[in-house]
Formats: C-alpha cells, sequence, structure tokens
C-alpha cells in the first residue's frame, strides 16, 4: 500500500489521479489533499478519501471549509504556503503528486524532496523555473522525480532498463494544438474560446493555451533537458497530430523506442504511482488498425514563436527559463480576461527575456526575486 | 572484446553481421564461421577475419576450400555437421550468431547451449520446430537467447527493465509482403520473382517467400511464444507496409511501448551483440517528419492462409509447428525451383498438418523424426 498526498487534488490532474486511487484501493492510500480555492469539490473528495490533513492555499476558503465541514469528519484542515508546505512534507505520505498550476508548486515540492518524498510531477513550471536547483536537490537526497506528463512519462517508460548515457536525442511529440496548419495573419484575432478548444486532450485552463501557443511543448524541452539530464540541441519536438506515440527517444546505436497510448491522462498518472510497477487497468486499449494512420511533421515555429522563445531561453540558460514562465504565466492568465492578443503573448515575453539580466546557477532566492520581477515587468509593460 | 562465431556467415544476416564486426573492430573479434557451400565468398572472410576456424557443410566443397586456401593463412577447416557443432561450441567464442537457413540450425543451437554460449539467434526455425526443447535447455544453462529477427528484437528492446509478468499483448508489426492488398484470385498463378520482391527489406530468397505468403510471419509468431513465454492467444499480428515500427508490447496498464527505425538489420545484429550495451552507428537515423505517414491494418487471413495455419500449429501444440515448419521449407523449395504454385504452399502443409498426430514435449529424437516425416510427406504428396 503506497500512501498519497495530493497538491492540486481540484484540478484536472488531481481528481484523475484519485480516479486512478479509486480504482486501485489495494494499493493507494489518499493521505492529503490540497487546493487553491474550491472548498466544495473538496469537500466531496474528504468525505470520499477522509485524507488525514487538507490544505486550502486561500485562507478565507479554508475557514469557510472548516465551517461546513460535517462533525464526524476528523480530517484536519490548513492554509496558505505554509498549509502547502505541511501537506508536502507530511510523514505519513510516501508519494507527493504536484499537479499544482504554476510555478507556486516549486517552494511544496522542495520541502517534499527535503523529506525524501517520491515525487510524482505534474507541475511542470517547477522544472522550467528552477530545474538545476531542484534536480541538484533530488540527487542529494536520493528523490526519484516520476514525470507525470504524457510525453515525458513516455520517455521516462523508454528509458526503462537502458542507460543514459545511450540516448542521441529526445523526440516530443506534440500534437499541433488547436491552430497547426493556421497562417500567423489566421491567429491574430483568436478568441479564448478558440483557443481552449483542444482537438485531443481534456486539460486545464492554464496548459490549453499554451497548448495553442505550443509554449505548452516549449515548456516540456525545458522540462525534459531537466529530467533526463540531455543538452537542448538533442530534445526534438515533433509534431503528430493524433497524440499517438506519446515520445520518443533515439538511442546512439540509431534505435528509436517510443510509448504509445490513447490520450488519457490516467495512464501516466497511474503509472507515475504504481512504478516500477506496472498495475493492470480498465483503460481503452489502443486500436492502430481502427486508428489507421499516424502522421508526422516539423513544427512550424514561425506560426508558433512562444517553442522557439523557449528554446532561445534554454539554450542560454540561468534564469532565462524562469522569466519566460512566469510572463508566460502572467501573459495566458491575462488571455483569458480578455486583456490581451494572442499573439501578444510571445511578443511579451520576448520583452521580458530581452530585458533579463541572466543569474547562472540561481538560489531559491533568487529564482522567486526574478519570477516576481518578471510578473511585474508584464504587468507594467501591458497596461 | 567480444569473441564471435557465425553460423551462416556468407548468407545475408551473417555478411551484415560481418560489416558490423568490421565497423566496431575495437569491441567484436570474428573466431569462427561456417557456410553452406559458398567457398568463394568464405574465402574472402576468412582473408578479411582471419579466424581460427571454418565450417562448411558440404564436405566437397570443404576440401575444394582447403585446396585453395593461401598457405599463409592456418584457418582450420572443417566440414557436415559435426563441424557446424564444433563452430557452435567453440571454447574461444562468447557469442554464436546462428544465422543458417532452415531446422538445419537446430542441433549446432543445442550444442551451443550446451556449452552455455550467448546466442543471437537469426535462425527462427530453431525456435519453431523444437521452441520448448530450446528454452528449456537454455533456461537450464542460464544462456541468454537474444533475437536478431527485427520484430522480436523489437519486442526484446521494448522489454527491457521490464516485468514480463506485465506484458498484456505482444504486437508483431508486418510490412504485409509484396501482395499486401492482393485478391486470392490475383495470386493464384503468381511467379517467383514477383514473389522475391520484397518492398521494405532485402533478404534471403527462403525468407522473401516466407513473407510473400505470411508465414514468416506465422514462424514469428511462433518463435515470440517460444522467446517471450506467452500465450498464442496474446500475440497479434498488426500490418504496417511501412515496416518502421518493428514490433511493440501492450502492457496490463494499457501502455504500449514500441521500437522504430529504418528497415535495416545491421541494427538487431549490432544490438544482439553489443546487449546489454547500445554503441553508437552509422545507420542512417530514423526522419518520422519526412516519412510523414505510418498506417496499420488488420491481416487478411483469407488471403494469405499460411498465417492462419501457423497460429492453429500454435494452437495445437505439441509437434504441429515441427510439422508445418519442415513442409513449409521444401514447399518454399519447390516453389523456388518452379515446381509447384503459390496457393500449393498452404495447401500441402495443410494436409500435412491434418495427417500428423501431435507428440506432446518432443525429445530432439521426435523432432527430426517427424520433421523428416513431415519432408518426405510433401515430397510424396507432390509429385
Amino acid at each position: 500500500m503506497k500512501n498519497i498526498a495530493i497538491l492540486g487534488s481540484t484540478g484536472s490532474i488531481g481528481t484523475q489521479a484519485l480516479e486512478v486511487a479509486r480504482n486501485n484501493k489495494d494499493k493507494f492510500n489518499i493521505v492529503a489533499l490540497a487546493a487553491n480555492t474550491n472548498i466544495y469539490k473538496l469537500l466531496e473528495q474528504i468525505k470520499e478519501f477522509k485524507p488525514k490533513v487538507i490544505a486550502v492555499y486561500d485562507e478565507n476558503k479554508a475557514k469557510e471549509l472548516k465551517e461546513i465541514l460535517p462533525n464526524n469528519i476528523s480530517t484536519e484542515i490548513c492554509w496558505g504556503m505554509e498549509g502547502l508546505k505541511l501537506i508536502a512534507s507530511l510523514e505519513e505520505a510516501d508519494i507527493l503528486i504536484t499537479a499544482l498550476i504554476g510555478m507556486i508548486g516549486l517552494i511544496p515540492t522542495l520541502e517534499a524532496i527535503k523529506e525524501r518524498k517520491t515525487i510524482a510531477l505534474a507541475n511542470k513550471e517547477t522544472l522550467v523555473t528552477a530545474g538545476n536547483l531542484v534536480m541538484k536537490k533530488a540527487k542529494e537526497k536520493g528523490v526519484n522525480i516520476i514525470p507525470v506528463d504524457s510525453e515525458h512519462s513516455a520517455i521516462f517508460q523508454c528509458l526503462n532498463g537502458e542507460n543514459n548515457k545511450s540516448i542521441e536525442k529526445l523526440i516530443l511529440t506534440a500534437s499541433g494544438g488547436p491552430f497547426r496548419n493556421r497562417k500567423k495573419e489566421e491567429l491574430l484575432t483568436v478568441t479564448k474560446n478558440e483557443a481552449l478548444k483542444h482537438p485531443n486532450w481534456s486539460m486545464g485552463r492554464k496548459i490549453s493555451i499554451d497548448s495553442a501557443t505550443l509554449m505548452n511543448k516549449g515548456l516540456e524541452v525545458i522540462e525534459a533537458k531537466w529530467l533526463f539530464d540531455v543538452d537542448v540541441e538533442d530534445i526534438e519536438v515533433l509534431v503528430h497530430p493524433q497524440s499517438i506515440i506519446h515520445s520518443m527517444v533515439q538511442f546512439k546505436d540509431s534505435s528509436v523506442v517510443a510509448q504509445l497510448g490513447n490520450p488519457d491522462m490516467k495512464l501516466p498518472i497511474q503509472y507515475a504511482l504504481s512504478y516500477p510497477d506496472r498495475i493492470h487497468s480498465d483503460f481503452e486499449r489502443l486500436d492502430l488498425a481502427k486508428i489507421s494512420s499516424l502522421t508526422f511533421e516539423k513544427p512550424d515555429m514561425d506560426t508558433f514563436p512562444c517553442l522557439e522563445l523557449a528554446y532561445e531561453s534554454l539554450k542560454n540558460g540561468g534564469t532565462y527559463p524562469t522569466v519566460l514562465n512566469a510572463a508566460n504565466e502572467v501573459l495566458v492568465s491575462e488571455f483569458l480576461n480578455d486583456n490581451i492578443k494572442f499573439y501578444d503573448i510571445p511578443l511579451y515575453i520576448e520583452k521580458a527575456l530581452e530585458k533579463h539580466s541572466s543569474v547562472k546557477n540561481p538560489t531559491l532566492e533568487e529564482i522567486l526575486y526574478i519570477d516576481n520581477w518578471s510578473r511585474q515587468f508584464i504587468k507594467e509593460t501591458i497596461k
């Protein structure tokens, strides 16, 4: 029996992780949950899974939850960053699923590493913004970081039993998002509703916009660099609209190993929890004869400059990815609030990157400072 | 440095194995070679690789080779089945590549297992005809059998680091051969030259005809059963005309892992020799964006009854696969000599299977007897 804590239990990954736990009650036990504000969903989850502790990031919402909690439930409730840290480092937990949105996941993740929790990482911004720091700490503590992103889970599976020194290239597949094959002119005036319609995956709002700009793939390139310790030159993005091949590894003998499946996040979530074992699932089986054709094309970096920006920030190193990520978080939020247009996202990210003076091997404090600088810069610049 | 012996060095696999050795002289050393009759090719190979011992199956050819061998070459020459056995069990060899054509490879393979040689198995008929026996002996002696067939090498690679108990299904891909999408009526009068034109792979004549009838895939299903210890119901054949995905494993959590590459037998040969390491190669890299599309369809068992016959013989078990394989060897040879028509191959195999009384857990002697019975039965029946 593995004891599991989830940061971000009311989001898309969090609820699917609970579904996996629900279907494998003999293997997974939920000991702690944390969410941002959605206390009504959290209340349902508390009733079903009876965790020991709950954290609500929003203090007022946490207190509201305390009031509506039935008397017969003894779950402890805490709040704020301290609450998230408590969940991340809970003694009873073996695995922490980090499924918060954005770089808010960074500090709790570092806390979990300190306490030697296995980390099922669904919060890619943690590695994007502070990959060097996080991986260094994880190595020091001998902590396993198991990716939950379908692409990185695919690569992780392909590397099973292989020597990382045999890697020649990682090939991250990309659906191409809702605007694949569209021209720049056509995308000047797209709305958030068009951008939110992902062709293959059902996901949260932030990641859906990131998929429309291809920034999501850019963030994944950065995440892959840190997770698998490869050079940026050895990470390739390949557009594969059907999202069946989730990613591939090319080895130095020319052999390519790929992981495939229907687009369903529950598989990488379950794999991260069951690893190194595989457990039976009822997920729909892949039927390639029915799918009939898988196609591939090069990404269009002109139409989707965010991908190029992510590559550049990684090549330039230091804290450029921190700036890219923070700027992107603010800009996506502004786009979702109808305050900016689609191409304002790469435009302002580029401005922030240009303005930034990078720091090599940054400390946590420097990362937090620069993250904040980037957010402020964007907010002031788009006014 | 690994010392390598090759049974079948003048054939397609043998010459490609020598090419791999030539390109990795610091890793592989050729200590012994064996061929059937092609002494002129063998002489070139002796001059280049200076093996310690050579076997020529044909005694007269062996003696002819002795006469033309330059005086300054000290290679020992032997012949017949005793010669093959000597090569297979040579003390100096670490790995034996078994690339003979047909069930003639069986006895030398058993000899190599007795002497605990690692076996790079390119002679699928060995497992088809005597899989139970060979795998039992290999297990007893702790011998690694590493497949060289591209499909089985793919599965072997996909299973790296995985628990065999996690396998739900093996998916063997098949190009469909030169007659894919042809109807039965169109194939009644096809010639050997049409059948020899494989769309993707450059291979020997016997395996090319087997690919045209889909018997090759049937033999591979049987081979896979023994290599990976799975039930026949859990082995699926999927037609994939581009031959880029070499095969796949579906695990019980629904995840599918596949191995891909350009069709080039040198990769699985090199992998079998370098395993568990991967070594750098100059083989052409896979370019999926250029290939653009991979397609899949179910195999047409009506038009290609050999595949169904192979499945049935495996389901019925015992010595049915021995009969199938021996009958097929004779019939392919007769087809290559223009003595029978394309559909005579499955027709007479079926007759042999119907006539046969199967033996459970056969001994080597029983297998040899039944193999011989099947050959005689076919020869008499097609007169």
